[in-house]
C-alpha cells in the first residue's frame, strides 16, 4: 500500500502530539504596494528545502534532534484582508492552546498581524524584535490601514509603547522616524544597540519578526521592495542566534520572500537557511 | 524653457476637449487568486506601445487620424477592493459626463466591476460583450465576493438576465456553467455564435470587456492562468472588429495582461496591439 | 489538532483503498543530452494544477467524480540509471499488484522504461500508441544503451515488432526512421492514421506514453529539445480521448516537461491539462 | 597531440575548398530601434544547433550529405554602420570570388545590406524575396539612412524597381506601404502570391533574406519587434522550399533572432531548423 | 476634465521656471561592446522610483525640499553616434543657459561626451570625477573613436590633463593603465585617495560621472559588462556625499544599468537610491 | 580563403606545442543532487571570457604573455559516469604525457575524480586545496558512489590521510564533518589557516580544485546550491594567489558554474576572471 504524498519543511516531520514547535504558511500578498509575489513563498521554502542539509556547521546541531511539525499552508481567501486575518489568528489560537510555539512563514509582512493578535490575547505583556528594511510605521497608505506598510503601527496598538525594537530600518516617511522617535525603539540601518537590548530583554517574552528585506538585496534580490544598504547573512544570524539564544520566545514569522523575483534561487536557500538556523536554537542540549 | 514628461499610448495624444474615446489605467490585481502582476499592464502597455507602428495595414487607417487622449494611471489603495472600485468608478463618471467613451486598462478582471457601476448609472439598459477563458461567474471565492473570479457575476446583478453574451470560455466550475444557462448567453471555447449575436445587437448599446487570456497561451503566455485551447490573435481582430464596427460601442476594456510573467514582451506587444484595432475600429470615414 | 501537509494533483485526494488509477512523480533527467531539468516536472505539476478547475468544459465531467490517488514522488538515486528504473518498476509492480492503474509523471523519457518493466511482467502481450517529437530509437547515444534517445528501442526489446504506434515524430537519425519501417508503426509528423490504428487496437490493451515534446513549441516551450511542426493543444486531446475512451488503458505517462524553461508557466500548465483530461477519460458513465 | 576547438553549425564542417555554401555570422544589431540583442544570434545558433539532427525527415536529406563551411563570426566595429557594412561586404566578395554561395547569419537586418552590395557588384541583374513582417522601406529612420527599418528601401536603390518581392508584411507606415505599391511587389500578411511569384521567378537569380519575425511570434517570440498575426513554421518551411528548389539562389540570410528574448530557448531551436531546411535544398540528388 | 499622464522620477515635479536641477535621460547603447540595453535605464528608473521613498534617513533631509525638474527622455536617432551626442549637447546648453544644472541618466557610457561638450563651451576649466570599473580610456575600439570605451579619452580632448579623476578602475588595457599614469589621476579598485582628491578640489567646479558598474556586481548585477571586486553601496554613497558637499558641482550623469539584465528588479532600485542621494545633496540648509 | 571558426577561452590561442597550460571542458552534470545545468558552463565561459580584457590590474599581467592552449569539451556520454571519468582521465594523461599542465572546466564537481585518476598514475605524491562550500565527502548518495557530493571522499581513497586541505565548507552531514577530523584537514566557512597549510606546502606538488560556490551567492549566485555566508571575490583571488605562486602546480580545476541560473551573466563573468587570475599565476617573470 502507497501513502500520501507530504511534504514539510525539511526535518520538520514529527508527530503534532510532540512537536514543540509548528510551522504553517500564510500565502497572502494583497496589500503589496509593488511588486507581489510573497504568496508564492512558504511553498517554494518548503520546496527548496531539500537542497539543504539538516546539519548546522554554525551550531554543530540537527534538525532532527528537534521537535517541530509543519502544518502546510492556510488556504486564504485573497482580496479580503479582515478575513485573512482572522484565518492567521485562528491558526496561531489552536497553536497556542495546545501549548506549541507558532513559527508562520509569510507572505507580505501584514500576516504578522494575524499572528500578534493571537498572542496578545494569551499573553498579557511581551515585546516584539523587528528585523526588517522598512518602518511600517504608516498611519495608513492611501487610506488602506490593514497594509504591509502599517503592520507594526496596527501591532503598536496592541503591545503599547516600547515594546517594539526595530533593527536595521533604512526606509521610510519623515513621519515614521519621527513617530518611532517617541513610540517604539528604533535602531536604523544594521544590527547597533542589539546586545544592549537583548540585555534587557533577557529571559523577557519576545515575539521575533523577521521581514528578510533586513538583509542586503546582494544576498536576498528576491524581495519585493529590496533596500540597499542592508546587513549581511551572517550579520542576521549573529543577531538571530543573539535574540533565540537569550529571550523567551514565544512565536515568531519570517517574511517577504518573493519567489518569482528569485530567478537563480538563493533567495529563497538564504530564506531556508535563516529558518534553519532559527529552528536550531530551539533545540537545547 | 523645456517640457514635462508626458507619457500616453502611442497616438492617443490629442487634447481632452476634443478626444472622443479616453483610456485610462486601473494597475489592480488583488483578488488575484493565483499568479498576481496585471497591476504592471497599463504602465508596460503605455511603455511598449512605441514599439509598434500607428497604422494598421489591416484596416489602412492610422490612430493619429483618430481623436484619442490618455489620461494615465489611477493611484489605487491597493488591499480594499471597494475603494479601487469607488475610484475607477468616479474616473468612468468624470468620462461618461464629458461625454467621452472610456477605455479602461486593467488590471485584473473585477476592474471591470467598477467601470459597469458608472455605465449602469449612466445607461438604462446595454448588453455586454465578454472575451474570456474564464467563466468569471462565481457566486464567490472564499467568501470573497469582490473577486476577478466572480466579477461577472456581479455585472450579471446591475444588467440582468440575457444580457452578458460570453465568447471563448474554456474553464469554471461546473455550477458556473449551469448558471450561465440560465441567466446569460455562453459561448464555450470560441467565436461560434459571434455574428449571430452581434446582428441581434445591431445598434444596440454594448460594452465591450476583453480579457486576453481569451487568446491561446502560445500567442499570450504573460497572463496569470493561461488556458490551452484559445482562439488566435487572428480570430480576435476578427471577432473585435465584428463588435465595434456594428454595435454602439459605449465603453471598453482590456485586462489581465501580466508583464512579469510576459519575459519576451511578445504578450505586451499582444496587448498593444489589440488595443490599436480596437481604437482605429472607433474612426469613421 | 493539526494535520500534516498533504499536496495532490487537484482532485486526486481519494483513499489508497478505493482508487483506480495511482500517480507517482519520477523525477529523474540523468541521460538528457541536451537541457535537463524535467525532473523538476512532477513537483511543478503538483503545485500549478490548483490554478486548475477540477471541472473539464471539454467532457463535461470533474475530476472529482473519479477515485484518483496520487503517491508522490519517488526519491530516486540521480546519476545511476539502472537503478532509478528499478526504483520504477518496484512502484509500478505495487500499483498493479493491487489491482489498480499506474499513471507515471515524469522526468525524462526513460522512465517509461521502469513501467514497461513492470507491465510486461504483468500483462503477456500489449500495444503502446506514443506520442512523441522524436523517435528515441537508438541503439544508443555515444555508447550509453538506458537513455531517453534510445527508451522506445528498448522498450521494443521487451514488446516485440508491430506492438509500438508512434504518432507525431519530426525528428530522429536516418537509421531510426529506417529501422522503424521494419519493426514499429511510425506515423510522423501528426496523428494521421490514429484512427485507424484504434479502431485495430479497439478493446486491446494499451499502454500510452506522451512525450509533451509532441506539442508544438509554441504551446509548450518548456521542454528540454523542442521541435517546431509539432501539433495543437486541442489535436492533442482529440487524439488521447480517440485512444484513452476506446482502447483498454493498463497504464500511462507524460513526460519531458522541464519547468525550469517554463518561465511564464504555460507549460506546465499545459501539462496539467492534459493530465486532468487523461485521468477524465477514466471516469465511466 | 590535441587539436584546436573548432566551432560550426552543425553538419557544416567540410574543408572551404569542397563546400559549396558558406556560413558566417554578422553579429551586429547598432540600429536596431527597440530591442537590441540580435548580435548574439550567430553563436547562439551554432552552439544550440547541436541539440538537432542532421537528417530533415520532411526532405529525406541529411546535411551530411552536402557540402557545407561555417567561416565563423566576423568582428564588427560596433557603433560605426558604414564600416560594418564594408566587412560584411569585403567578407561575401571572398566567398563570391571563390566561387561559392554566401549564407549570412544576422544580427539585425541592416547586415543585408552589406551582403547586397557585394552581390550587386557581381551580378547585373537578381531579385530578391523577402520574408519579414515588418517592410523596413522608410527614407530614413530619425534621419539616420542606415538602419534596419530602412535596408530595403537602401537595397532598392541597388537593385531597382520590381525586384523586391516582400511577403508576410504585417507592420509598417502608411508613406512605406504606399511607396511599395509602386516599387516593389508587396503581398501582406502572408505568403499568398508566392506559387505565381516564383513561377515568374523559375530560374532566374534570387537573392533571400529572411526576417524570422515573419513567424508569429507564438513560435518566434525571441525577437526585439514580435508583430502577432504571422505565418506558421511549416507555412516558412513550404515557402522557403518553393523558392529554394525553383530559382537559383545566389546567395541568403537569416536575421533578427534575439537570444536575449528566447529565455526558453525555443526561437533559437527554430531559426537553427530554419537553416537546416534552406541548407538541405542545396543539395541536389 | 482630466489631465495628460505626466512621468517623473519621484519628487521632481516642480516646475521647470523655479528648478535647480534638471534631469533628461540620454537612452542609447550603440557603441556597446558587449550586452546592450542600456537605452531602457531611464525609463526603467521613472518607472521603478516610485518603489522609493523620498525620505533619506541617511541624510535626513526629502526630495520634496528640492527644487528638481525632471525634463524625460530625448529622442535620439539611435545608429548615428555623432547626431546621438549633438542631440544631448543642444538639451545641456539649454539648461547650462537657463542658470541651471543637468542631471542626465544614460544611457551606455558614451553620452557622457555630449555633455562634457556643452559643459567645456560654457565652463572653461573644470575637473571630472569618474567613478567607473573600466578606464574608458581606449583611443578607438577596432577603429571606432565614438565609443563607450573610449568616453574618457574624448572628454580628456577637452578638458585636458590632470582633471580627470578616476576611482573605482579595475579593468582595462595595459595601455590605458600607462597612459592614464601621464595624463590622469588614476586611482585602481576603490577609493583610496578621493578624501585628498575633494580637499584639493574643495570649492572648485566638478563634473561627476558615474558608471554605476563601479559598484560590485553583487549589489549591481544589471549591467552589460560586471567586473567583480567593486566598491559597495554604502562605499558609493559615502564618496558621492563627499564630492557633492564640497565641490561646486556644475553637472553630473549616472549611466550604464542595463534593465533587461535586471530581472528581480534590485539593481534598477540601486540606481534609483544613487539618484536619489545624489539629487538630496543639492538641497542646502 | 576563410578559415575554421576556432573559440576558445580569451587569450588561449597559443599552439599546443609551445603550450604549458592546456585547457578543456568536461560538460558533465548527471549526478547533480538538486539543480542540473554545469554542463553548459565551459561553452559559457569561452563565449563570455571575449567581456574581458586580458590585462590584469590586480597582477599587471597579460595572459597575453603566457603559453596557454584550450584544447575544447570533450564529447561525454551522457548518463554513464564511469564512461565519463574515463573519457577524462583520458584527455589529462594525454596533457601529462606531453608534459603540459591540465587545468580542466567543468562541468559539475565529480569531474575532478576523473582528472585526479590520471595525476594520481603519473605522481606518487601530492596534496590537493579544495576551495568549495560542500564537503563533497559522502560514502555515498542514496547509493550512488559516484556522485558530487561524495567525490572528495573518492579522491581521498587515492590520494590518503592529510593530503586533503578543506577551505570554505559550509555545508554538509554531521558524518562528514566528524570523518574529515580524522583523515583530512578541514576548514570551515573560509581561508582561515590557509596561510599556514601553504607553507608547509611551499614548492610540494598540489592540484588545486575549486567549486566556485565557495564564493558567497551574492556574487555567485548562478549555482545550483548556493550556499549563503561565503567568501569575497576578493578573498578567493588572494587566496589563489597565494596557493598558486608558492606551491607546484601540477592541475587544476574549477566547477560548478551553471549558466541556466545566471540569467544576468555575473557569475559566468565572475568564473572567467578567477580562471584569468589562476592562468596568469603561471606566468612568470
Amino acid at each position: 500500500m502507497l501513502n500520501k504524498n507530504v511534504v514539510t519543511f525539511i526535518g520538520c516531520d514529527k508527530e503534532y502530539e510532540e512537536a514543540e514547535v509548528v510551522l504553517f504558511g500564510a500565502p497572502f500578498d494583497s496589500t503589496t504596494s509593488y511588486r507581489p509575489g510573497t504568496r508564492f513563498a512558504s511553498q517554494a521554502i518548503r520546496n527548496e528545502s531539500y537542497g539543504l542539509e539538516t546539519y548546522s556547521p554554525y551550531k554543530e546541531k540537527d534538525l532532527e534532534e528537534g521537535k517541530f511539525f509543519d502544518s502546510g499552508d492556510l488556504e486564504l481567501p485573497i482580496g479580503d484582508s479582515e478575513k485573512v486575518l482572522d484565518s492567521i489568528t485562528e491558526r496561531v489560537n489552536i497553536i497556542l492552546e495546545d501549548g506549541k510555539i507558532p513559527f508562520m512563514i509569510g507572505g507580505e509582512h501584514l500576516v504578522t498581524l494575524g499572528s500578534i493578535r493571537a498572542i496578545a490575547k494569551k499573553h498579557e505583556e511581551f515585546h516584539m524584535i523587528h528585523f526588517d528594511a522598512h518602518a511600517d510605521l504608516r498611519e495608513d497608505y492611501l487610506g488602506v490601514t490593514l497594509s504591509h506598510a502599517s503592520v507594526l503601527r496596527r501591532c503598536w496598538e496592541l503591545v503599547g509603547d516600547n515594546k517594539i525594537h526595530h533593527f536595521g530600518i533604512r526606509s521610510g516617511t519623515k513621519e515614521e522616524f519621527l513617530w518611532a522617535k517617541i513610540h517604539t525603539n528604533m535602531h536604523k540601518f544594521n544590527f547597533d544597540g542589539l546586545r544592549e537590548t537583548v540585555s534587557r530583554l533577557k529571559g523577557q517574552k519576545v515575539y521575533v519578526t523577521v521581514d528578510l528585506d533586513v538583509l542586503d538585496p546582494s544576498i536576498f534580490p528576491g524581495t519585493g521592495t529590496p533596500e540597499a544598504g542592508g546587513v549581511s547573512f551572517l550579520e542576521l544570524l549573529d543577531a538571530l542566534h543573539l535574540v533565540m539564544s537569550n529571550c523567551e520566545i514565544i512565536g515568531c514569522d519570517v517574511n517577504e520572500l518573493c519567489p518569482p523575483l528569485d530567478i537563480s534561487g538563493t533567495s529563497t536557500a538564504v530564506a531556508c537557511k535563516v529558518i534553519r538556523e532559527m529552528l536550531i536554537d530551539f533545540i537545547k542540549e
